[in-house]
């Protein structure tokens, strides 16, 4: 790599393709870091690019994102996964020489597959990532420099993956201060359908089911700050979690089958008054939260 | 009623039966308020009673329901719906002449047929009550004088309940903070077993899946903010939900039912991979909730 930048090195020249939430708020911290010099945003909302200059978010955008990534040393995709495969194909033959490129997807199974098709390869300067964090805002006024701050980020580099690649990925995601841990492409997939995609099926489901009850206005009208809180995701930007649904089919389709067998056996107990049985999933759960968030 | 006190008059002697979130929580405000002169607290743990007296919840304490609501002229019930039966088998014949009584269960059916096979009938000074308010803290520690500030109580008196017991009650939730609004008995536990009582059976079916999961550890440790909030009430008191299941168990397994059905059509939309039927379910609940939580 002539003249390219070492791995603990500031970003030259950052591309944020999709200056949303997660995308907005990674320009913030790492401008916030002194970590980049200059933040190219891309997008096909037009008031939303906008809207990230007035804001300082990006210094400019382009719409299309080889002109975007022109030069740029770092590039993130920070898109729906359903317009992953085309941004590649844009990017395809358009990347300076020493380009990093990784992405903030939900799903990485589907992310590898998509950039194979495109390259026909795994190219060694692709390190697929995921930032565990997000709120149901979305969209570049919901971004904050501190989104990051103490969160996880996973990467789930290949074999193919260059350790230049890698570093500067890590180094890049440690700066807007996450912990940055590695893990198999699967095993992210497996378990991030169970502790994310998993919870906000459910969440979409439970409101749309109340919703299409007669008695809805009555419905909503009692609900308490439980509810509130337990539908917060279920305000999540819809396109986006289509597409990771979709995208990451078969863990989510796993994680639904392995509720749905659990809540028949619960909604039996139930049924049937099974006190015992009820209760003691009740405290098993209670049990298994509370040792998860004791502070 | 020879010289009973009238509806907007201060309650001379409280009596509250639990003294947690609900009924410590009450306590406060009613004092707060200068809505009550001596306030006796009756329960089963000595060491929660104990603290509510250190606290100054309570006056005094006394572990016999009967003895707790000598010369009460409001008694109130905050234990958990299990435990109701027994309770008001204490009182019979032990409530002073001028005693109103009234409850904080989550469901209300269990509860009238509960005070009529105890009492042989509806006592007219019965209000039923259900305050639209709780966290998944419990206990006197949990208490708050603020709970219900601008919450929603219901009530939902019956032909036999007088309008004295139901004026009384009416006035005590609303010094106490709440809007105070009456409802059928059985349309309250419709609508609370949709907006309380599924959630909750979710929150605890999701945790307990996830907590039998091989990769357990592994998936909870990349939980983020969503699944927090998300499962927080899988936090709340087991045997009070345990209760509250057993209790409003038509309601809650015909909600359970309807999720369950409809999220099998939502999953099936998933595993064909049909993103216009998922992400019109994702929509339609994103605009059920936005709107309901419009500010």
């Amino acid at each position: 790599m002539n003249g390219a930048p070492a791995a603990m090195d500031p970003i030259r020249r950052l591309c944020v393709i999709g200056v949303g939430l997660i995308g907005g708020s990674l320009a913030r911290a790492l401008r916030a870091a002194g970590h980049c010099g200059e933040i190219v945003g891309c997008g096909r909302g037009l008031h939303n690019l906008q809207r990230a200059v007035e804001l300082g978010v990006i210094d400019r955008f382009e719409t299309d994102p080889a002109v975007a990534a022109r030069g740029a040393d770092m590039v993130v995709l920070s898109v729906p996964l359903g317009a992953f495969r085309s941004v590649f194909a844009a990017l395809l033959n358009h990347l300076a020489d020493d380009a990093v490129v990784t992405d903030a997807g939900s799903a990485k199974q589907c992310v590898v597959d998509d950039v194979r098709s495109v390259f026909g390869m795994i190219p060694p300067f692709f390190v697929p990532g995921h930032p565990i964090s997000g709120t149901e805002q979305s969209g570049v006024d919901a971004s904050f420099a501190e989104l990051f701050q103490g969160r996880r980020v996973i990467l789930t580099p290949l074999a193919e993956t260059s350790g230049h690649a890698h570093g500067r990925v890590q180094t890049m995601w440690t700066r807007a201060g996450a912990d940055v841990v590695d893990m198999g492409v699967r095993h992210h997939d497996e378990v991030l359908a169970a502790t994310s995609h998993l919870p906000h099926v459910l969440a979409y489901s439970l409101v749309d089911t109340l919703a299409r009850m007669d008695d809805r206005a009555e419905i909503f009208r009692y609900a308490a700050g439980g509810f509130r809180d337990f539908t917060r995701i279920a305000s999540s930007d819809p396109v986006m979690w289509r597409d990771i649904c979709l995208a990451n089919r078969e863990p989510v389709v796993a994680a639904l089958d392995a509720f749905g067998q659990n809540l028949g056996l619960l909604a039996d107990a139930i049924r049937e008054g099974d006190g015992e049985r009820v209760l003691s999933v009740f405290e098993h759960s209670k049990r298994s939260r509370d040792n998860l968030y004791r502070e």
